[in-house]
Order: C-alpha cells, then structure tokens, then sequence
C-alpha cells in the first residue's frame, strides 16, 4: 500500500530534508521512524528537498508499507517515534501512482520578514530581522515583476549545476501586519519548481527594492540577462517555509 | 541617571529573569551587558520576575548609570552585548523616583494555546497544544468569571507564602484565529499583580471549561472557596508571554 503524509517541521536543527553525511535531516528522521513502526526498512520520499534550516508548514511525502493501522492513524503512530519538532498532521492513503516529488503542480513557500529598529526575539525563530523600515507599496508593486516564466539564473545558488533555469512563478503576494512594533511582512511564492535558493533571492531583491537599494531598471535586468550584480542578498534560510504542496486533487 | 529599557525575550533557555544559582537567566545576561558597557557592577530591577520558561515581549526594567551614551542609544550598545534570544528594543531616561517593579500600574500577560488534532512544530515555541478542540463561545463566556477582585488562592502553585492571595483582574480577553489547521488561541490576562503560576492557572481553568471538563460552578467554587480541586491544570510556562507594563505614563 502507497501512503501519503502531511508533515510540518521546524527546520532550525536539521541540515534541511535529504538524508547526507555529517548533519542531522528530517528524511532519516521519518525514515526511522517509518523503520521502527513497519518494522522494515522504508524509504520516504517528499514533495522535494528543502534546504537546511528551511521550515515546513505543509511538506507531503509517501512511502510504501505493510500494515494494519488504518491510514488516517499513521499520523500518530509515526508521531510517537518522531521528535517533537517533526510532526505528521495528516496521513491517508495514496492512489498507486501517487509520487510526492513528480506529481507535484505547485508548491508555495512563504519567506517571513519582520522591520524594525531593533532584533525581537519572539519573532526571530521562523522570520528574518530586517532593520529600519520598508516602502510596503513599493513591496507589493514589484512582486508582479517576478510572475510568469522567466530566466532565473540570477537568483539561484552560484554554482548550481540545472539543466534549465527558466522557471514560471504562478504568483507572489505580499501580506504585511503591525504587531509588537514591527512590520511583519510575508512573501508568498507559488511556482511549478524552484532553482536553489530562488525564493530567498527574490525575497532578499523584492526587499532591497522597497528599502530603495535597488531599481525597477535592475530588477527587469537580473530577470532578463541574468545580471547577478541587479539582485538583493539571498535571505537566511530560517525566514523560509514551505508551506503547502498542490497536487490537483484532494490528497488527505 | 536613572535609565528605563523595555526588552523582549524568548524565555525557552532560562531560568525566568530572577538570578539563581544552577542555572541562566535574563537579568544575569543583562547585568553582564550593563557592567560590559558601564564598567562598573549594575544592578537591573525588572517589573516583576518572569518563571522559568517565560517569554517577555515588552517586560520593563531601570537600572543607574554614568554614562555619555544618549538614553534612546542605550538599547543598541546593551544589544550588542546581549545573546540573540534576548533584545532591548527602547531605552530612556527614567524619572529619578521611576522604580520599574514599584511604579507599575498594571501588567497584561497572554497565555497562548493552538487547538488541533495533532502538535505542530510551527506553533510550538511560544504556544502550548492542546489536543482536540474547544467552544470557544465557552471559552469567552468564562474570562469574565475572573474579572475582579478575588481571592486566587486555588490558583497560586502550591506552598507558596504570601500576604494575601487576593489579586484584582482588571480586564480577560480571549482572541482566537485559524491557521494551518489549528485553532489559536490567545487569553490577555490584565491585572495589579499576580500570584505564581495565577494566569497559566486560569488559563488551564478556562481550556478545561471550554472542553467540557469543568462547570461553571467548579469555577464559582474555585473562586469563593479556594477549591483546588475545581481548578484545571496549570499550563507550560512556554505559553506565556509578558505582553506590556503600564505605568500610568509614556515612559519610551
């Protein structure tokens, strides 16, 4: 039987999703846990890697297992044997050609901003400082800048190694609040597939452009010829969360 | 120079503000920063202390100073001696007669809980699950139980030595939003002064009413009798946050 989970994570101990050597991930994680309750080796796969420190809010994996618990329980079997910043919110089962990673549509990431004078530590866990203050207009304005298929070498890792970077972004919103004397600012990215750091590249240009450190001019220029020199700094991973995978239809 | 600081802090790694033998707190990191920066021995006196586990997000202290630091810059040079889970985020000078504990009016503490089937590591650094849900028409219904003045002795931690156990609540707000599948919820407690443990005490009171598993008269009872035994749980520490500190007066 083919099983599909809904998993939620807080990513700031773990070396990010795929299994590796020297650091602790979310993959060996699940994959224990898998091992000890189906009692057999199983491979997890997810909706796709997310980089270390990254956070999930909606990462959908599956897995293939014997067994007699119902599927909607596997969640909590498998929380028993989890940490307790890991957690399976959801668990079904899975049509037979159900794949996490190919029958993706979308994923959506949210990078978390918070602007003010001074570093606020009940903020800090899953959102990244950014000192003095932002042109929320301007935030808003430029996030139409980056929807529809464009060339992203710009905004991916220097040394990534892809076939393609032409990417198509469905959608970027903005959504700000006043809270505890900060502007809290959350960047939604929704695309088919994203370059290594690509969301926290756009995110660290789209901020850059509403503190005044970058143009409209530079901005068009980094998505057109790839000008590396026109795009902000690549965020902190922390400020990162994938917060839902779409598959088309109903998953759990 | 008497000097004001409002600070923030996420209470996860320390023993409350109080210094105390065996483990760190808050007001040792910030009497460390305060003779880091000074030079000399200074002590800092908080509005009260926080337990262990605690969060603040605008707890107020003063301490004396000679210094030629402009008071509003005071808070950047503290900070950069500060651990990064603990920030000032305003500094001011104080009236000479200003005492951060005895001046204050009143304190707002919120108590934080998410409502869901299942944890969620997202939520959890700074709210408390409780499994299942909750009537929330229940749970703002009971807040008004606790306006006033009462005898909380039922709700102080057991063995505790004070003068009195009569505390006047002023005011017991519940706010509440769905997000990510859970319901979160918020209880402002405002008041004069609390006992320990007094407002995870209520807000494990008023969970326990809003799931069914105390009445009304439990809680009448709680009130005008000091029954313990119609009092729910005391909540974790890590659901509750120092919200404000009022002085009667703009003092940043």
């Amino acid at each position: 039987m083919k099983y599909a989970i809904l998993l939620a994570y807080d990513g700031t101990n773990y070396g990010g999703w795929q299994i590796q050597k020297n650091c602790i991930t979310v993959q060996e994680k699940l994959e224990a846990a898998a091992q000890n309750l189906f009692g057999v080796k199983t491979a997890v796969t997810a909706s796709g890697r997310t980089d270390s420190g990254v956070h999930a809010a909606g990462q959908v994996c599956h897995f293939k297992a014997q067994t007699e618990i119902p599927p909607e329980k596997l969640a909590d079997a498998l929380n028993m044997r989890l940490p307790e910043d890991i957690s399976v919110l959801k668990s079904s089962a899975a049509p037979q050609n159900f794949d996490a990673n190919r029958s993706a549509k979308r994923k959506t990431y949210c990078f978390r901003a918070y602007l003010s004078a001074r570093r606020n530590p009940l903020k800090d866990r899953f959102s990244v400082w950014v000192k003095g203050g932002a042109d929320i207009e301007k935030l808003r304005y430029i996030a139409g800048a980056f929807v529809g298929e464009h060339d992203f070498k710009a905004y991916q890792k220097s040394g990534s190694q892809v076939k393609t970077t032409v990417r198509e972004v469905y959608s970027v919103n903005v959504e700000t609040n006043g809270y505890r004397g900060s502007t809290d600012v959350e960047i939604y990215v929704c695309g088919g597939g994203f370059l290594y750091n690509m969301v926290r590249t756009i995110a660290g240009t789209m901020l850059y452009f509403a503190q005044g450190s970058l143009t409209e001019e530079d901005i068009r220029r980094s998505l057109e010829q790839g000008d590396r020199s026109a795009v902000g700094k690549t965020m902190p991973a922390k400020g990162l969360t994938l917060e839902s995978v779409d598959y088309g239809f109903k998953l759990f």
